[in-house]
């Protein structure tokens, strides 16, 4: 089974917990992929830069400025130090953007009433690539961008890509997505960090939908979690980062 | 034969030579990889970030910042900015730095009378890496960036990469190296563009360097072309970066 394997920015901006988080992604056994969120350096480095950020919904509007902040800063600096540290843990990781080995291709998401600027929405997934790089034991190190075949990067949201990376991977071989963020799962109640849901069927989703007694940021991530489980991917869990492997957290399952 | 082109900072800077270094590139046949140096937008970046930019004998002093900035620069932005370009030219390119599948693996300069900071001397390249991505015609292109196995990124000269790779090909495969450049080839007379000297030996780099016809600063490259022929590359070209795969410039043979 391939282990596609998501982190969110919130972890690996900060050293300590991207480091915890490594060594529970590099003790993980089998084939792996990990996919890594961007995070708050990006706003950080374009401050600095000068230009500033705009979010809508919790969406960076990646203007040209910001565009090459993002590559620059989720293709470079993050994901090669995130390759670096694996590979003095022993992990063959081998990092990759959306236009290597032109990884993910993307079209430029179309102006309705909010203009999001170069950000990318998924049109295919190379799964050949990363099937013949897991092989050779690489691990892929996948930074959240895709390209449009037109020499166009695009800034792709981390999850979005993990979860079509794993959707593709799984038309081939059997796989599983995890979804590595801040708490140990779904919880039951948002105040009580113990409360958290072993198993979320579609009934169950629905059940807690309809109680809301489900924090509304966790909505789509369940949402894309049972897209991904509906397009063949075989499981999907949702747990603490640094726990990832331990086969703990809220397990989606059809 | 595997062709391991090298293009400089010079030419990837400016968009118009860029995009004429690529179109040369993407029509070469047969094996190729890139090697692309850095240039003075990592200088621009850091000015902006703040961090200043300290030369010593035509060398970058790489400190932490500094590190940081290139890894952000050519690991990030040029890389994934060339590649994207070589996709939509229907060349199916792979950004690498030397972390990146343990491509390159370096240590860190020794101090002696300069602190070079962060920079890599290169120990091992990973040919087989290599070899495995052309078998998958995928075409390598690779940063001036190296690894120390132990989570740090090495900032490395991009001649000594594309040489040190080369040399290691050379070891499995027949390979070629090209050097990019501004000029048209090694120049007999500095003054005269149309001086370019076919063919040099290494009879006639003796003679050259006693009669003192040759610029100060094609010495390194040439003594580094001939380091890549004892090492059993089987020849080098030296020529004008817009014009790689031609056949033209000047010929550096045993």
């Amino acid at each position: 089974m391939i282990k596609v394997i998501k982190v969110g920015g919130g972890i690996i901006e900060q050293e300590k917990s991207l480091t915890l988080f490594l060594n529970a992604f590099s003790k993980i056994e089998g084939p792996k992929v990990l996919v890594h969120g961007g995070g708050r350096l990006a706003t950080k480095v374009a401050d600095q830069l000068g230009h500033s950020t705009k979010m809508v919904e919790g969406r960076r509007v990646t203007d040209k400025n910001m565009l090459d902040v993002v590559t620059m800063v989720y293709g470079g600096l993050t994901n090669k130090k995130i390759v670096a540290a694996l590979q003095a843990k022993g992990t063959n990781a081998l990092g990759l953007s959306g236009a290597d080995g032109n990884l993910i291709l993307a079209h430029k998401r179309p102006v309705k009433t909010i203009d999001y600027g170069w950000v990318g929405d998924v049109d295919h997934v190379n799964s050949s690539l990363i099937i013949n790089l897991i092989q050779e034991n690489i691990v892929p190190v996948i930074a959240p961008l895709s390209h449009d075949g037109n020499a166009n990067i695009l800034n792709t949201n981390a999850d979005t890509i993990a979860s079509e990376v794993a959707k593709a991977l799984a038309q081939k071989e059997d796989t599983q997505l995890i979804l590595g963020f801040e708490l140990d799962g779904v919880l039951k109640d948002i105040n009580d960090k113990s409360s958290v849901i072993k198993k979320i069927t579609p009934e169950l989703f629905d059940a807690l939908k309809l109680e809301g007694s489900i924090s509304a940021g966790m909505i789509p991530k369940l949402t894309n979690a049972f897209d991904a489980i509906n397009a063949g991917v075989s499981s999907v869990i949702i747990c603490d980062a640094l726990k990832v492997g331990e086969n703990e957290g809220t397990l989606i399952s059809a």
